[in-house]
């Protein structure tokens, strides 16, 4: 498991590439939430999300002999276009196995970063077993989007800078799909700022993580229906027990939820995320006695929204 | 005319009230452009535009005794907003003069920062009308949009943090409707970087000040129908000498080209911007040679669309 030297190692390896985002804030959303809000803004990171840390950490650390051969991966998309980036960095190939069902925009953009795809059916089986032929093919070195602890050490990297560009957090809360950034920020706070609360926020419709969380075992994801397109994978063997250990608790929201916080952020901060990335809000809009009058920091993942299907609009059924 | 130690004095003024904000770059327009382009992002400026430097300015030197009677303006939106939030600020009152088809979010906001509104025809009489009216009836202080050098000097603000933030700039391209940031961003470099060339950047539907430019003499403009909302006013009085005598050019773009621009800010820099914001970006595309290898500020002027309607989405007729 990466620790405190392991982290800081991280952020001079990957300090020449990756951003060292913003963070934010806005009284308006601290009026709403009763809470006072700290934003790390990994929307405007490399990509359009934190992938890229975790993402150019394992590729840039890769045995040549390895390298030379590429890297793979399965991803819903955004470890994708971060991995495809990060590999046309180092000037090595990508293979991307996706989901056909992936939106149109990710796809779009793994290709613009020169990333390789081989589609495959929407279930983790088919993703693995797709990658598995991939790799036997090509011989090129894997990059698992989250259970792996080179990411998880990347990922790990956002909470210590938010942790560094802030007054003390009591809490921080980030979205949970397969638990690289909320293992990593679990991680982060635990070395650079024990006191601080770290929760995990995770769509109902996907709660994956809430359950294994509670009954303490890995219980994966049951055809996750929920727009937070990130958040639709399971947890894994190496970020699950870290996240038992380490998570304070797992929040749930609900899709309508989801919705209002994302227009919130678009509206009040003039920031473009995705659903994913507005699933923390929801969980503190949804959970306000929790957090009042706290300080407490918010990931936002990720940016890559797709701006012809805005979920308010298809709400509401049309533009007005 | 303010001048160099004026506009200093302006930024410990309102450096309380407004924020410093940031500058960013995006790999993506550089590439897209084949400039060098620095973005000033007043869209995260309180009130979500510039337009609070100048009203905060006004506002907070106004003597006590007009003061205590209020502030009233005409204005087509942002402006309107920051006055509202300046006067919430000093606890005095805003009466603002709106026409009556100013975009709906715009109206919500002044409201929300509890400006009194009134509402007028679209036309440039019968605003100047109603507001006198105002005037009498209250006898509060008339804080113009852009027709005022306590306003200039406070949007001269604007280029006077991008020039601190930025390597040498030789070009800076700001959009023009009434040209309060504009002349503003003329002072700010012709007192901390004479080097820089100032560009003006206006639709063609709406395009007074390139006329004015070219004719060297104040032509209002002539029922403006372009998607700019903040660029459909004229020139004043104040704004066209400094426009005259220290722009470099005005830039004229195409509606299609705004919407454009607007698209690729939001889903390359994952920035809200509203459609006025757009203009210099949209210049820049539309006369590449003029801007080839050298670096630009851009005036991110604003971001308060209306999340409602996009116009990249109505232009398809739908959503998809």
């Amino acid at each position: 498991m990466p620790g405190k030297e392991k982290i800081l190692e991280v952020r001079r390896i990957i300090e020449p590439y990756a951003h060292r985002t913003p963070v934010m804030t806005c009284t308006t959303l601290d009026t709403r939430s009763g809470s006072r809000l700290v934003f790390k803004c990994e929307n405007f990171q490399k990509g359009g999300a934190f992938k890229f840390r975790g993402a150019s950490h394992a590729v840039m650390t890769l045995p040549e002999t390895i390298a030379s051969r590429g890297v793979a991966t399965h991803s819903s998309g955004n470890h994708a276009q971060a991995l495809a980036l990060a590999a046309r960095m180092r000037g090595i190939e990508a293979r991307i196995v996706m989901p056909e069902n992936a939106p149109k925009n990710k796809i779009d953009a793994v290709e613009s970063y020169g990333g390789i795809i081989r589609f495959c059916k929407p279930t983790l089986a088919d993703r693995e077993a797709t990658l598995q032929k991939v790799i036997n093919e090509y011989g090129c070195g894997e990059i698992h989007p989250y259970n792996d602890y080179r990411i998880i050490a990347g990922q790990a990297t956002v909470s210590a800078e938010l942790i560094e560009d802030s007054v003390q957090l009591d809490c921080l809360v980030a979205p949970v799909g397969g638990g690289g950034l909320l293992s990593g920020c679990i991680l982060g706070a635990r070395y650079f700022s024990p006191r601080t609360l770290v929760y995990g926020a995770e769509p109902e419709k996907a709660n994956d993580a809430w359950q294994s969380f509670r009954q303490k075992r890995l219980i994966p994801a049951d055809k996750p229906q929920t727009i937070a397109d990130g958040l639709r994978t399971s947890l894994g063997s190496l970020t699950f027990p870290i996240i038992r250990d380490g998570a304070t608790d797992i929040l749930t929201t609900t899709e309508e939820g989801i919705i209002e916080a994302m227009k919130l952020i678009w509206e009040y901060m003039k920031v473009v995320v995705e659903p994913s990335a507005a699933v923390p809000l929801a969980a503190i809009l949804e959970h306000p006695g929790m957090f009042a009058g706290k300080r407490t920091g918010i990931i936002l993942s990720g940016g890559n929204a797709d701006l012809f299907r805005l979920p308010w609009l298809e709400q509401q059924g049309g533009v007005h």
